[in-house]
């Protein structure tokens, strides 16, 4: 399955008129840097240029190509997947109108004619592929940042937006796939590949029903054995397995079976989207952390917030020891809280900050940090981004800086440095939390 | 309490040196464009510049105000209110060194002096205060925009993280005010006050714990009478309340007895410091929504995550009468779910947004809207943006446009007409969950 998301050349089949998808599929490969060879393919030939750069459209494929991008009308697609016997290891059909309107015969066709030709089929009526690190973007869906999350999403347009917020979160992508009707390859492969893929150091799977439960369990088994594999399932109630019949026509089945398997398997569930970006976005800076937490901050109120938070996931507020107390006691104004959480005060500095992580992270009680900053009055927030940066610690730090433009510059400093940041004092907390279940399942 | 938050005339007590705090103070009245009288106070005199405004600072103040702004060292605070007898009506304390760091006969002190010179006092040991409308920004924290919000915090730094945060969220403020040790006035008074306050449309509330049990549940009870309350209770946990007790002094007490306690006055809590934005912004929007939703999207997947949600929070996804599926069946697409969720599909433009909005608003069993739009593909999301702007109808409609850049102009529509956007389903789902809290309690 490797062509798919590292290809060497690809095709793209259909119109390439302003605004037609293929063109667009075309333009983002293009702009995205793919260095392989590419091929727009339309029966009427003629030309095409996107990004400043002319392509001659070939009016049939006529040499061997990784990869097929298909966006033809439904109804041609199996005579063109005969024809391409030979020419393409794998396709990509953004084509709709298959089962997902009830023309079930037409998929059975595509996929008769893939099989007959050897060819595997991402799709049908789907969104596309992307391959990040091979400056792949096989797809009209915005592009995204190099990073360690491999994206699989059964709706298409989940997909995209997951992608487009990806990017305002500041996560890295390894590979997006969008399968539609999975009417050949389906999520268990995917999540097979990925597990192994060198790239993807976290794999995000948005669902809203599975047609083979057996082998979905083995390959999230699989999946989760080797790094950490979060979940988003829709279609939880009724009314939304109801919703989700009329959407994708996958049977959503009674959830908790699927909460079950997803437990048995070791995956992450996460009940919300904006947790599936949270955790994913932990999981791309740390495989795990264990469960007793230190927090330090500059303003008590978000330390107590975060406190609140992490007592109620389920997580330990370190009891530091005596050593550190004293070492903290030691340097940091008499009106600081050397007590956990460690309150900096307003007027806290790069060195404070800096001093008090490293004393911190020596402590035998402590598996990981949440640092929280406020804006600080006296000095830019990029000062205690650098201290968090320079801090030197060898355990997971979680970071909370808050709140808007204030923090912005600090930010920018944190994620040229891969530390992502989280909004509040309990998405950061919840973050530590994705992350403890890694360590207990172990 | 008016003249807090109305000010005519404001003097501001402290050093006028770069980087001091009273300047600070001083810049942000300015900037913010208060048109009263502004008098800038220092025993040693001199001159100070700022945004271009030059100011003598005078030795003593001679002549009254409404509000003086002090920030001088703590000591000297019960001498200076002293003479401030028949020369202020209220006094803000900026002035940290009081009880909160044990100098509880000093704070005494204070107080006893301001009631001998009938002067009432916000703080010590606070971040200040706002009066949005009046254009008065009596805090060194960030500015931001009129609109509804009265956020009344005990802590300082929340309160100004939350400022910047509610900048970034698009949401409007009528007042912000930071009470600190609450030496005198305190949340109750706050909340009375703000119950009544023409500008105020919904209440927010951050507490670690209050003093005075009966004033604060009789003084709730009212506001909460007039107008949403929102309350972010911190120090709920153990751990949390051990650590607000070394935060604030206050005794955060059982948790439990604040939370009977909140329900019984008809305030609303949320648990987390994103709940209070998104149950701001909805509040500052509507008064309320009954329980039935209807949802209205472009994408399947989010319709599905946006129906898990409420099923999840108690709301119901409303049944349409037979009267609107037709109506919705005569002009969208055979492809286009006309069930709720409504599912419009992705070539949804103006036209199909603005007529489903209208057709579904008329539902007799419909209560509330929620519309979904995700990165339209072949048009902007201005047009969607437009669509729900101009669409006739007179039910809440609670907007999630998703996702980053792609909708970016959209939202910037919806927010011209007062339309806040929710950045997920689920988010916004959860927004039409406070407005029906709101409901079921009439």
């Amino acid at each position: 399955m490797r062509y798919f998301f590292y290809p060497n050349s690809v095709a793209i089949f259909g119109s390439f008129r302003e605004g037609a998808i293929a063109r667009e599929i075309l333009r983002n490969i293009v702009e995205g840097g793919f260095e392989g060879k590419i091929i727009p393919v339309n029966p009427k030939g003629g030309e095409v240029e996107v990004a400043g750069k002319k392509f001659n459209i070939k009016e049939k494929l006529d040499e061997p190509v990784d990869v097929s991008i298909i966006a033809i009308p439904a109804k041609l697609v199996p005579e063109l997947i005969r024809g391409l016997k030979g020419l393409t290891k794998g396709a990509v059909v953004i084509s709709a109108g298959f089962s997902e309107v009830g023309n079930v015969e037409l998929e059975k066709e595509l996929i008769k004619a893939a099989k007959e030709a050897g060819i595997r089929v991402i799709g049908p009526n789907c969104a596309g592929i992307f391959g990040v690190h091979a400056k792949f973007y096989g797809s009209f869906e915005v592009r995204v940042n190099p990073g360690g999350l491999a994206l699989i999403s059964q709706s298409g347009a989940f997909g995209g937006a997951a992608l487009a917020m990806g990017n305002e979160e500041g996560i890295g992508f390894s590979a997006f796939v969008s399968y539609g009707n999975a009417a050949d390859l389906d999520e268990s492969d995917f999540l097979r590949f990925f597990a192994d893929d060198e790239n993807t150091r976290v794999i995000g799977l948005y669902i809203e029903g599975v047609k083979d439960g057996r082998k979905f369990l083995d390959a999230l088994r699989y999946a989760a054995s080797k790094k950490p594999v979060i979940i988003l399932k829709a279609g939880k109630s009724r009314a939304g397995a109801r919703a989700a019949a009329s959407h994708t026509g996958s049977l959503a089945g009674s959830y908790e079976i699927y909460r079950a398997a997803f437990r048995q398997a070791g995956a992450i569930e996460v009940e919300e989207m904006e947790e599936l970006f949270d955790a994913a976005k932990a999981f791309e800076m740390y495989e795990r952390a264990g469960r007793r937490v230190a927090i330090i901050t500059n303003s008590g109120g978000p330390g107590v917030l975060a406190t609140d938070k992490l007592e109620r996931l389920g997580l330990e507020i370190a009891k530091l020891t005596e050593e550190t107390v004293e070492e903290l006691r030691s340097f940091l104004p008499p009106q600081c809280s050397v007590k956990n959480p460690v309150d900096l005060i307003a007027d806290a500095d790069y060195e404070r900050y800096k001093r008090a992580i490293e004393v911190v992270c020596r402590d035998e009680n402590v598996d990981a940090i949440l640092v929280i900053c406020v804006p600080p009055i006296f000095i830019p927030s990029e000062e205690i981004a650098r201290a968090v940066v320079e801090a030197n610690c060898d355990k997971p730090i979680i970071v909370n800086f808050m709140a808007g433009e204030l923090v912005r510059e600090g930010i920018k400093i944190l994620e040229s440095k891969k530390i992502k940041n989280f909004p509040t004092p309990e998405r950061a907390a919840k973050a530590l939390y994705w992350l403890s279940l890694r360590s207990s399942s172990e």
